[in-house]
């Protein structure tokens, strides 16, 4: 039999909520209960926005040709399915917005929590069972959807309240990515070279000012991305050393373009950061960064087995790490870079505001 | 136009051999050109034996019932299709074991090769153009395949020369994993407490005898394994001071029997090496794992996006790396470890010989 405190951890990680397969977590079970109702040790949020995961949507944008009304029956279809938004493709999730409704009593203490109090969900959608009524609106170009829901958050689920001086649009859009600008100084040391595979990303504008204020004036910066629109936003940015518009998935074409526009330095990364939005970026990043060097990959679309046997393919002894979205900073580090950079901000908020 | 160093790259990665999709690198390609001919640049080896990878193996004799007749059909299928073996539901490859026909001036020199050399791939089957003849034998006990066949090698791909001390059985076995044990020493410090899951399996033992090497008498290493067999071996190596039999698919059950096992310590480990060879262990993994702590997963049925979002939904910082099957040093510590641990050696011996 379990002791008490093992029937606490079960309980607090939700496995009371996993229908099947029995005895998987939350996460990696095919479906929750999202019966909308708070039971002990849990609290219920309602839920008015779903802000996808950007590979998860892009696949779904896809599959649905861009079309609002098939994006909406498909999400409707997967939540129904699954009783959370978990993209049985991605295996991906996102992000919520809602406001307090049932609270557990040691949840809101450890998070300092009220009744109706806005909150923004720190866990990926796909460990949280999700009830949703209705949908509202579908924003395409950021990945956004304005719903009528329920959800319930379990004990070791984080979420952050909603900061009272920034617009909510750029705090959501900055917490589902906060991850990768939060682990980045961390990882390297002034007067190093990295790489952003996807720079032009929500992800990416966040990791090169982190970078930035990391390296302070000394290292390199080197940034990648395959929008021309997006690319613009780097320029204006102003953080980055070198930009190239390439394609990821092209690794020797992309490794040449990079090449030349290092004129008189060396091109290859002490850590390259990869939060491309799209799959086969592996080779690319592998391919851009030192031998000794280190690679942090954050996209949701990374294999695990292309990056391994890559690296081992091309004889580069590189350190790979799988990116943690959990921030013990609650997402802080990132929501201060907005208050830091005026022109982050700007492009934020001309993207989600 | 690519400069000459670029046609260079593109020829020691060999992507001349990828017929699609076209400008992918060999690893990534759906099918390879295996004309068994070497072309300017390569090197063509005379194929003796195969070893499969574990996950990939052990997923191809599960759909052929274990019956050696269908297995040996399924595999010599993959070949056809895809010019190399290289399982398209793992992702996978393996290792393979040949004698030296024509060989390249520059990779000769490289690797002190001369003809006739008997050699063993250092990088995965997955990379490697294979024509398969036929198959003389195939050992599912151990993963291997008796053959007839040609592969060529690029500039780019590692390889070892057998030593002459050890029996060419127990190399290839312990070539095939030795980036795990290669990679311990730089992740630990004495004292610490290590992990390792799938710790009766090749990789594991040697993982093993690294990691007492590298703590000497101090620290603590918990064996993790699910097989009673292969726990014996554990056990008779004696070089954990922890043996656990569980079942790293079922998370909170092994966590309750590993909190047991450590009666007056504590459970949570600074480093956990994952070389389990079945799926829905990543859950396990992390909550077997400081927060503060690093994971290392070397099996090749781990899937990225759920040790990501596992690591965010139960709230854990901790630091994952992809293992990285190249080794600089040529397998050499795998190599040494087998003869420094006697009792490893006969345990080998006895699994392969």
């Amino acid at each position: 039999m379990p002791s008490l405190s093992d029937q606490d951890l079960l309980r607090n990680l939700g496995m009371h909520r996993v229908i099947e397969p029995r005895g998987a977590l939350p996460q990696a079970a095919w479906k929750l209960d999202n019966t909308p109702v708070a039971f002990p040790g849990e609290t219920l949020i309602h839920v008015h926005k779903l802000h996808i995961d950007s590979a998860s949507f892009t696949q779904i944008a896809t599959v649905c040709e861009y079309d609002t009304e098939r994006v909406g029956r498909h999400i409707m279809n997967i939540v129904a399915k699954r009783g959370k938004m978990h993209n049985p493709v991605t295996g991906s999730g996102g992000v919520l917005v809602g406001t307090v409704e049932q609270l557990d009593e040691d949840f809101g203490k450890k998070h300092h929590l009220a009744i109706g109090d806005s909150i923004v969900s720190l866990t990926s959608l796909s460990w949280l069972p999700l009830c949703l009524k209705q949908i509202y609106a579908i924003h395409l170009d950021r990945c956004e959807l304005e719903v009528e829901g329920k959800t319930i958050f379990f004990r070791s689920n984080p979420l952050a309240k909603l900061p009272g001086d920034l617009p909510q649009a750029l705090v959501v859009a900055a917490l589902d990515v906060a991850g990768a600008p939060a682990r980045v100084a961390t990882l390297i040391h002034p007067g190093q070279c990295v790489t952003v595979l996807g720079a032009g990303g929500t992800a990416g504008l966040l990791t090169l000012c982190a970078l930035r204020q990391r390296l302070g004036s000394t290292g390199q910066i080197i940034a990648i991305e395959y929008s021309e629109k997006a690319l613009q936003d780097i320029v204006a940015l102003g953080v980055a050393d070198v930009v190239v518009q390439g394609d990821a998935t092209r690794p020797l074409e992309l490794v040449e373009q990079v090449r030349s526009a290092c004129t008189n330095q060396d091109y290859l990364a002490d850590l390259t950061i990869n939060v491309v939005n799209v799959p086969n970026t592996e080779f690319a990043t592998i391919l851009l960064t030192k031998a000794d060097g280190r690679i942090l990959f954050f996209s949701m679309a990374t294999s695990f087995t292309t990056a391994a046997l890559g690296a081992e393919g091309m004889a580069r002894q590189v350190e790979m790490h799988i990116g943690n979205g959990y921030m013990p900073d609650s997402g802080s580090v990132a929501l201060q870079l907005l208050r830091d950079y005026p022109v982050l901000r700007a492009i934020f908020a001309k993207r989600f505001g």
